[in-house]
């Protein structure tokens, strides 16, 4: 089908009907979604069920988390980090807080956010900064595919 | 101006005089176009130009530059965290290489790239991960607008 055949198609599809496939969601509706999916994320922490946790993450081999030097491929990898440094003997996951500096669309399905963290241990009160780029995925909420986290020192 | 009048009349453009405008620049293009920026960067900072390795990034009060626990609003912020930390009495910028992993096109104008840093100084070789969100601004090229880097512990 040619161009013009093609455009001449849609042009006499009318915007009623049209409009609908083509309109994407609502900004407003894509932040108050990536909120909710982030505050479950803090909810699922702070009743120590890790594998809530890691909803929030994109469950694929091209995750990447970023932590001070350390890259980590893959949503197993990302997993067994948290495992490691949370639930292996004599650790504890503490008490979790996320502050949302801002949610930015850059184009449809694809965000970035960045905030603060925070963790209440009894052994310290590490904290620290994330960038999320987000993507909503065919058939999926959204869901982190970035995670660059950095602790204040 | 009703849609179905808009569609008729780009569909009555020939397809040879529409392409041009409705084109983004090629993926590689903008990939290049990135490598290039950073290249003259990295190239700015080890001629110890940190004015120019700046200009690479989004001359506004709106860039935001994240390190460990630390967030700096503005360029001006930005440029003069990195004076404080390399030119001031007894700093040195030493020589800066980055590695990066990786370049993607989020949508026209928007990208995200992944990499790391390392850092030749005569007291150390501090290294670290960056995410950057780099913006093609109107009538400029890609810029920075938000860097989010840390160091290896």
């Amino acid at each position: 089908m040619s161009l013009r055949v093609a455009l001449l198609l849609i042009a006499f599809v009318s915007p009623a009907q049209a409009a609908p496939s083509r309109r994407a969601p609502a900004p407003d509706a894509d932040t108050s979604a990536i909120r909710l999916m982030l505050d479950a994320q803090v909810a699922a922490w702070n009743r120590g069920d890790l594998e809530g946790f890691m909803q929030g993450y994109w469950r694929s081999d091209s995750l990447t988390f970023y932590s001070g030097g350390d890259v980590s491929h893959g949503w197993q990898a990302a997993h067994d980090r948290y495992v490691r440094r949370y639930q292996s003997e004599g650790r504890e996951m503490g008490r979790l807080a996320f502050d949302l500096h801002a949610i930015t669309l850059l184009a449809p399905g694809q965000a970035l956010v960045r905030g603060g963290w925070a963790l209440e241990l009894t052994t310290g009160r590490p904290r620290g900064l994330f960038t999320l780029w987000l993507r909503r995925l065919p058939g999926a909420d959204w869901r982190i595919v970035h995670d660059h986290s950095s602790v204040a020192q």
